[in-house]
This record gives structure tokens, C-alpha cells and sequence, in this order.
């Protein structure tokens, strides 16, 4: 193969959810549209991606890149006395999106998962810790998927935080079993966050 | 969302096999990754696809961008009175590995898809044409895939074809139907390519 497509392959596999054939038939496409500014548009939102967004280093939401904490971490008007737990990012914006929460975030960036060699440490575990500390926070309210990992990683999560004395509650099984945050739609986030029961 | 992430979601979901939601997770993991190269590596990749790579304005294979007609066009070694007609550019690789054809190739960047409004017009036929008359190519062995829309695809073709007065065949059904050349083993090919019938 062509070095230079075999590079983009190499660096387009590299990310989640594709793999070498589906890379294969995008660095094809790329070609074939070759001076039609496709790779143009793709290298410039790469770049403005890069030089734009960051994490939030308190709650891990996505925020431009000159405002760090983020816009929810900062706005005075929040309840202050509550954490809702997310795996992603992502999550966090779909929980905006229903309007049914009015306190902080902390995203996870990802959950337990023995069979990816994911544990406890590459999740954002001991930040929260130190969150629930530093911000005097009452009440931590796990918002995490409902499929088998997440379940485990929010029962392993209740455990740990319940020895800090925090209250830790959990969004009602409003979300149909085995799907996720960033699929349901707000109707369905609000009743699971107001049916949110004591763990 | 934050206008630099809609805007990478938008290029990312614009490309073949991805969806707006795995575009977001591809963004995701880049800002995640912010300042270990994960970007950069990809910014870098796609420019040097743009600018280094082509496809053959003969065959439709990708080809180094300073070098086209590509190698297999020019190489004088080659046999040259018969066109193996393949969908995409990226199936020729798969036959030269397979070593069971000297001849060269012309890629139809596609196939008859009604269901995708993709039609004769979007297919290099004319092209074909044109080279079976200036080449004098005495026959057209067809590699398309063994799914419905490939094997009609070369139905008609073969029916376009058979007027001009060019031996049409194609490769045997080695092939497990249904599945694809760029999946299939260099033995399969092979035998495959040996066994071509008459149309």
C-alpha cells in the first residue's frame, strides 16, 4: 500500500470505533474527492478542535479552551451542594438538554470494565473524592448507563463514597435496561432523575 | 455544543460508516487526548494523503500523486490485452496479492445501487468503453463482488459490453456469496480468478 495511505490508516484505526477496513474506505473516499476540500474541511475542524476545546480540569465537561472551569462549573446561580456522576462528557449535555438538574457534573470518562483492562484508575475517582471534600457536597447522584459494566461500577462507586457520609442516590430505572444517557430522550431523563432513589 | 465540536462532528459524520454519534465519540477521545499527538498525528496524515496521493486517471487506482498513469499501467511487463474490472481501487491490491493475474485493471469506483441513487452515470463506464476501443482489449474479466447489486452490476455490464464484441468473463464463484474481494484469502482469488466463466 501507499505510505501515506497506510499512515492515515494507521491513525484513523487508532480511534474507537474504527477499525482497519472502515478506515480503508474513508481514506478511499478522501481521494476520490480528492480537491473537492473534504481533507481541507477535516484538517481545519481538526485543528480548530485542537486549539479550541479542552476539559474542564474540575468536571471533565468539554469547554472552550480559554474557559477553564467550564461555564457550568462557574455560574453562581447553580446548586452547589450536589454532584451528578456521568461515564461521559457527552452525558452531561443530554442531562442539560431536559432540564431536570440544576446542581454540578463530574464526568467519569468511562467506567469499570474488566474486559477492556479498564479499572479504577483510569477513571476521574480520586477527583471526586477530593470534590466531595473540598465543595462540602451532600448529595452524589450517580447518572452513570444501565447496562452490566456501568451497573457494576455504580454499585462499586456507591460503596466507596457511602464510607465518605455522603448521601448517594441513583436515577430511577426510567432508561429502558441495557441503553444509554446520550440515547434517551429529556422526558424520560426527567423522570429518571426526579424518581432518583437512595443507594 | 461548543461550535468547534460541531463543526469536527459535522466533517467526521460526512465521511462513509460514520454517524453522528460515533463522530462525537471520535471527538471526545481527541479532546481527551489534548497535547499527546493524537490530533496532530491525524492533521499530519491527512496531509500528506492530499497531497501525495492520487487516483490513476486510467485505472482508478490509488496511486502516488506524481506518479500517474500508475505503476501497473506502465509497466511494460504487464499483459495487455485484457481489463480486470473491479468496484473499488482498493479490490485491485487485493488481486495482486493474490498473484493470479498479469493483466491490468480498471476500477468502476462503485456499483448500479437504485436503493443509494447511484446509476450508470456515477460509474466509470464510458471510460471502459473508451479503452477496450483504444487499448484493443480482447477481454474484460469482471471482479465485482457476489452480493444482489454487484451481480446485476455485472449483468448489465456484461449485456453493455458483450455489444462491442470483447470476450466478457468472470471470476468463478470461489467467492462465498455474498461476502466481498477485499475479505476473501489469496487462495480463494486465485482460484477464483483460474475458474472465470464465459458471459
Amino acid at each position: 500500500m501507499i505510505e501515506a495511505v497506510d499512515r492515515l490508516v494507521s491513525a484513523l484505526a487508532k480511534l474507537p470505533g474504527l477499525g482497519r477496513r472502515s478506515a480503508e474506505r474513508i481514506a478511499l473516499r478522501l481521494v476520490r474527492d480528492r480537491g473537492r476540500g473534504t481533507t481541507a474541511d477535516l484538517i481545519s475542524a481538526l485543528q480548530g478542535l485542537e486549539s479550541q476545546v479542552r476539559l474542564c480540569s474540575t468536571c471533565g465537561a468539554m469547554t472552550p479552551a480559554d474557559r477553564d472551569p467550564c461555564r457550568i462549573c462557574t455560574d453562581p446561580r447553580r446548586e452547589t451542594r450536589s454532584l451528578c456522576v456521568v461515564e461521559d462528557p457527552s452525558d452531561i449535555a443530554s442531562i442539560e438538554a431536559s432540564g431536570a438538574y440544576q446542581g454540578r457534573y463530574h464526568a467519569l470518562m468511562g467506567r469499570l470494565s474488566p474486559m477492556r483492562g479498564e479499572g479504577p484508575r483510569q477513571l476521574r475517582v480520586e477527583a471526586l473524592v477530593r470534590r466531595i471534600g473540598d465543595e462540602r457536597i451532600e448529595e452524589v447522584i450517580l447518572a452513570l448507563n444501565t447496562d452490566a459494566e456501568s451497573e457494576s461500577t455504580a454499585q462499586w462507586l456507591a460503596s466507596k463514597l457511602a464510607a465518605l457520609g455522603v448521601k448517594v442516590s441513583r436515577i430511577a430505572y426510567g432508561l429502558p435496561v441495557g441503553s444509554g444517557i446520550a440515547y434517551s430522550d429529556p422526558v424520560t431523563l426527567q423522570r429518571a432523575i426526579a424518581g432518583r432513589m437512595r443507594m
